[in-house]
């Protein structure tokens, strides 16, 4: 593991790192927060999987979650989307390739070599994170944005004594049922949608996945919301599972760092009253 | 004034304009966070100037100040760092021309018709806002990060009368005694120095400008510390005139968003309190 950059922020260290992934072929780079702490401490790990186009540095750069994680004592990871680099498959759209890797194990050619965030982010960074930085993988919670807001619900779903704590930021809820995860599943993972439902949140709670309670913020005015997002599927999932749900819509909120930035720190402080 | 975005954050709403400057000859850019506030309701401003190569898009992104303005309820305008555009003159250089106007009204050609950033930033924009936004120009304070640390402590050690609280993070103490300064100010004013010195906080100071306290914050571990920023000839100035500064070097820190980052709210607060 390579460190690009460290620096002082809020009393602990924003650092930026590279290293060769086995899982996707790729070099793959990475954010970590580390809040103040006593030598030798373990500090609970808060995983944040972020959306379409990001990389590692969106978060990093806009999020504004370090104040909070140095309050309350929690290691911030921010994992990049997909794998990248000039002998890795890409596409033209936004929505499809680099920069939107889904979380998924990818089946299809010629997506299958290198797009394996699934394994990435459930596996091997986890693997590597223990062993380099000072955390305590007994107490690990996830979040995401988009995007990352469906990968952190799906992993968490599938993981379900790893996360003590799941939350989300205007996530995609149903990839199943809506045009960016129709077209990204069916072509990372081929046309049987029965292949699919290990990466819907809403799928995976119909057959069976539990979680002890999920929080998620959505903002209302987010251009997203009714044809992608969706949180009313997983609403209505969570009800007929009995699965606690915190939905809350925010007012007048649009899909960008202005509102995850806005409401990270709750975030962060309920991660941490349940990893603490 | 035309609006080129606005997004709800933390309660307000963060904006970004641009509007035809006539004192420039350019199109500007600006931003202006708007907290939570009753209709009706005249805020504080606290003005933001920027660094080295920054627009007004790099403490918008990174400057976590808007929880902070938020709960008191300030005014934040971050104006561009200098004109820009094809037909305007610049240099390969990052630290002069565009992104480096210095704040100064430039006397040198070719950077006299367009390079008048003191006018700029001193009366052509604060008309704008007072025009604009729902600000109590009565209660102004001004801060500044770097290049803008100077420009802000020369802006208002020049108008006492305007400016009720002043701070900086990481300023160039004194453009007359460094690298960057020199060559800026050689460039812009020519090689008068006596004519520079309405450009150098302690030359003002020395020439007998005042202000009621000053708040710098400044990182141990900047790389430019030494050589550039040299905040010793501050305290020596305010301290032979004095004026109470309040110089917090912070052990740790470098030169980035991630120092001014952390100390934000700090000044955020300390503005306010001097404003409210």
């Amino acid at each position: 593991m390579e460190t690009i950059s460290t620096a002082k922020a809020h009393g602990g260290v924003q650092g930026v790192y590279r290293h060769a992934s086995t899982v996707t072929g790729t070099d793959m780079t990475f954010a970590v927060y580390v809040p103040p702490h006593q030598d030798g401490a373990r500090l609970p790990v808060l995983w944040y999987l972020s959306g379409l186009t990001c990389t590692h540095a969106n978060v990093m750069d806009k999020g504004e979650y370090r104040r909070a994680c140095a309050e309350a004592g929690i290691v911030f990871v921010a994992p990049d989307t997909s794998p990248r680099g000039d002998g890795v498959p890409d596409d033209d759209a936004y929505d499809f390739g680099q920069g939107a890797g889904f979380y998924v194990d990818a089946t299809q050619d010629p997506w299958a070599t290198n797009f394996r965030m699934r394994s990435y982010v459930e596996d091997e960074l986890p693997a590597l994170i223990a062993a380099h930085f000072p955390v305590d993988m007994a107490r690990q919670g996830i979040t995401g944005h988009s995007m990352g807001g469906h990968g952190a619900l799906t992993i968490a779903l599938r993981n379900p004594d790893r996360f003590r704590s799941i939350s989300a930021f205007a996530p995609i809820a149903s990839p199943l049922r809506c045009p960016w995860g129709e077209k990204a599943l069916e072509r990372y993972l081929g046309p049987d949608r029965a292949a699919w439902r290990a990466y819907d949140a809403c799928a995976l709670i119909e057959d069976g996945a539990r979680a002890e309670e999920i929080l998620v913020d959505q903002g209302q005015a987010d251009a997203f919301l009714t044809e992608q997002l969706k949180p009313e599927l997983l609403a209505a999932a969570c009800e007929t599972a009995g699965i606690p749900l915190t939905l809350r819509m925010q007012p007048g909120y649009d899909h960008s760092y202005s509102f995850v930035s806005t409401f990270i720190a709750d975030h962060v402080e309920w991660h941490a009253a349940r990893l603490s």
